[in-house]
């Protein structure tokens, strides 16, 4: 796995873009969409990309949201990829979301709680980025925030699920 | 592997529906996109969406041909999801791709060509449906017309490639 330690500086700032992404998850909750967000940062820190799940609301399978902030992150920034963008979910990302990162080549992905449920294709993100081509080993941290990520999506189940 | 041995009957209309992917893949080359498209079908036959790779154009990472396929026949159909529909596909789908067929509840997957390149993430669909939800099991039908869509491809990449 591409991995190494953060130093205190970095996973401070990891958890401060996780906790955007979190945001982002109440919105789609409250939008009737799965408890989801993420945000995409550039290489200054500035965010470029703040987006929620709109399975629902859009009817699109595809409609997670990393993969939306991917797409709104390509179009303002007028690219079609994000070499030194970094990519902050509340969770462990789904094969689908994860290989779209490693395609769009963003240079990290940070994220919450892993992936305990039961998730439609079972290929943990740490097997996804070791079958990466070497050119496309994207870097990938999980585990920030964990437990606040794991009892904020819980709590938004609770209060929004109907 | 989710797969059968297909009639020749299927196998016809297989090879009919992966011929539709090809005329796509090849209005892809001609405006500067990776050659690949994708259709839908309904239980019926009737094609519901025909799409191909936007990657360039619409500056999307995520918009390979059979997303975008998926995506159109979502909003065509009003539903999240398309149990009972099949996608035809000019290649081995990539990891994001077959992910997204299995989250979007599609019943089968027809394609041509085995992936033999080397993608960004080497995950082959047979062990994608492998590690697929039992609920989620897609079926998997490769190599329809195989040599032709593969000659296609190649042939493509010469005429349109700059």
């Amino acid at each position: 796995m591409n991995w190494r330690p953060l130093s205190s500086k970095e996973l401070q700032a990891a958890e401060h873009y996780v906790r955007l992404a979190m945001a982002q998850a109440e919105l789609a909750a409250q939008t009737g969409n799965a408890p989801f967000g993420a945000v995409i940062v550039d290489a200054l820190g500035e965010v470029v990309a703040a987006e929620h799940n709109r399975v629902r609301e859009a009817l699109d399978p595809s409609a997670h949201a990393e993969i939306n902030a991917i797409r709104v992150a390509c179009r303002r920034m007028q690219m079609p990829t994000l070499e030194g963008y970094l990519l902050y979910f509340n969770k462990e990302p789904c094969p689908m979301c994860l290989v779209c990162a490693i395609e769009a080549k963003l240079s990290a992905v940070y994220y919450g709680d892993p992936d305990d449920g039961s998730p439609p294709v079972a290929l943990p993100a740490a097997e996804i980025v070791r079958r990466a081509a070497v050119d496309h080993r994207v870097q990938v941290h999980g585990g920030i925030l964990a437990e606040e990520t794991r009892h904020h999506r819980e709590d938004l189940l609770r209060r929004y699920s109907s």
